[in-house]
């Protein structure tokens, strides 16, 4: 019999919105796959040389724990470079990925009836792992201002309470695209410090921006003791499916930290860490390549999705995606709040696929206006333009 | 601050062993590494050719949480070819090895203050998962017999209790190599019904095997819908460091328990996938070839150990490890149950590396006699030879 927490589990409902899309596709539509947080890219030729090097050395037994030291090493330097910290070799623990830094977050610095501070709308993981282990999880919201989504910060401040012990920061934003200002990021470790918590930094998509350079809330060194980093190879090579991230911890912790590890999957497969090395290696222009791509598809998706009756659709700095208000088309449309309906009406007419608020987290009470969320990583130019005509056409 | 769980957390202590060899080695010593359970095999070229293959048609984004459709349909046949069962592959969810699934099997199953049965002398991460997770860990353990170790399962049904929910069992055992038999299986089966337990039931080295064919406990119906199958491919064919492996359940759990994949670690690394995909298609000689040159290593070790005063050894038909009784050595040289102590002089003395008994679980009360592990997957037989002369000499 299923244990009790099963009963708890959420997911990611955005499958359902891929499985649906491709039905439609295959009865013969054409679709415009705006849902997939995926990227349409290859993964360049000297990482996965380098890991075919590693296979062929006979890297194919079993690694430390932690992962290989020169993987730790070179993404301590990395970070060190970036959010102008100091973390040395060993504060870094290697993982499959950048979700399991969520999970083992949790796991190491939640207790049951623990109460957890997370974005919403946001990656809906976060909720659904801290009901899982009999955590309390409380959402944090975000208003939208002249430079796009910004924290509700009073509200975040609001919700805490004696039991609240976590928070999750995911700064460069899914799926507002959002990025926290300096005040806001002050702000928060303000709150940490002043509450004592525990932070998961998400920076998932920190080598995702169009403009200007990221910074991190880690550069502020005194709440550095209180947060834990998720880094993620993922999205800036286009290596999602390589399975490759980091959680960077303060070293006091990681004793402990890598025996779980040792216990949930013994180690990171051995030759991917090999690719992730040599992508750390990369010059800029690797990088810029996929950047300056997306920025054209950015560009050209915001224009022609605000010259879409009922939209607006403000132009996000970082990341992939685009979270149009869609209050007015919804309601010209006789759907009210009706997300699913109103998606089902849109993919039917239009082709064009897409997740909706709901997919990131329960609507909160204060909520009056519609979104949608956008990807821009797996369509090309031309997808665009032909999804924007389309969905124009369906708002006249 | 980490949370009262992780207080809870074991951890596999022989990395600690791997350690000190490697530090005598460092210092200019000769050290015979009989502690690695690791595999100095290549893997074999189709393997990683087929990956290298997929990685080449850009099988590096996301694939499905539950794995790629071929690979299931793929391990579901070569599941009911060889354990006599009838697997759809929807039943099949690839995991980033072994090990995920017992942390997935005691997430999904085991509530907290749940008692659950776990061989002792065993893979020490039954025990710390348990714990961690909240459950009481509750051992049975092993009787040398004629024919190697077997299950003492009038001890296991006493310790069964109304609280009792789960059992692991590892069949083809580690340390102990031991196999189940015909009537061993039949009494675990009767008790998993009578008792309504779900039982882990894993296989990590069903195709490790000397003389005859591996068969399952699951090949009695009955106690099909009571199980979950551990498999991996790690040790058919040298692929420890790839960590692709599956949990094979009952359709019914499949969508809750595929939830987990898609909240702990999104998918396994697509493009390894198609390397174990290939694997399953390699002839038996592929597999023989290890299994041959695994034989002789044992053969080997088995007859020099039995030479060694105060050693008796018994040759185990499965898995790659020896189990060898070592207490009138270790009385004889004055360490009584100190086996850190004696672990130490023979490292120092000889150079030869092992574990003991203590890393697979804390002794229990009724056992009088003294064991130790040697594993003989990551040495040849030029170095079985050499370690056991060493050890000849120092037992006389």
């Amino acid at each position: 019999m299923l244990s009790k927490r099963m009963n708890k589990l959420g997911t990611e409902n955005a499958f359902q919105v891929a499985l649906r899309a491709a039905r439609h596709q295959e009865e013969g539509n054409i679709v415009y796959p705006f849902h997939l947080g995926d990227l349409n890219f290859k993964t360049p030729e000297p990482v996965t040389e380098a890991m075919f090097k590693a296979v062929r050395d006979g890297k194919t037994g079993y690694c430390p724990a932690a992962g290989i030291m020169p993987l730790r090493a070179a993404l301590a330097e990395e970070i060190n470079a970036t959010r102008k910290t100091a973390f040395t070799p060993e504060s870094v623990l290697i993982q499959t990925g950048g979700k399991p830094v969520i999970a083992k977050f949790l796991l190491g610095f939640m207790n049951e009836g623990d109460e957890v501070l997370f974005p919403n709308p946001g990656f809906p993981i976060y909720e659904s792992f801290i009901e899982f282990l009999g955590g309390t999880a409380k959402p944090y919201g975000f208003l939208e201002t002249e430079r796009g989504y910004a924290i509700d910060i009073e509200a975040l401040e609001k919700a805490i309470t004696p039991k609240t012990t976590c928070i999750i920061v995911n700064d460069f934003q899914n799926p507002t695209g959002s990025e926290a200002s300096k005040e806001e990021r002050e702000k928060l470790a303000e709150l940490i410090l002043k509450h004592n918590l525990t932070a998961l930094i998400d920076e998932a998509y920190f080598d995702i921006r169009y403009e200007g350079k990221s910074t991190s809330v880690l550069e502020i060194e005194e709440v550095r003791e209180h947060c834990v980093l998720l880094y993620t190879f993922s999205k800036k090579f286009a290596m999602t499916g390589w399975r490759v991230g980091a959680m960077i911890a303060p070293e006091k912790y990681i004793p402990q930290l890598s025996k779980l590890n040792v216990n949930i999957e013994s180690c990171t497969p051995h030759f991917t860490q090999y690719g992730a090395l040599a992508a750390l290696a990369l010059p800029e222009s690797e990088n810029k390549k996929i950047i300056d791509e997306l920025r054209i598809r950015r560009d050209l998706a915001v224009t022609l999705l605000n010259e879409v009756d009922g939209v607006h659709c403000p132009s996000p700095n970082c990341a992939f995606y685009l979270y149009p208000n869609v209050t007015k088309l919804m309601a010209k449309k006789g759907f009210g709040g009706d997300y699913a309906a109103f998606a089902e009406d849109v993919l039917v007419k239009t082709g064009v696929s897409f997740c909706t608020r709901e997919h990131f987290g329960k609507k909160q009470a204060h909520e009056t206006e519609n979104f949608v969320r956008l990807a821009f990583s797996g369509v090309n130019a031309e997808q665009i333009a032909k999804a924007c005509k389309a969905l124009k056409e369906y708002a006249q």
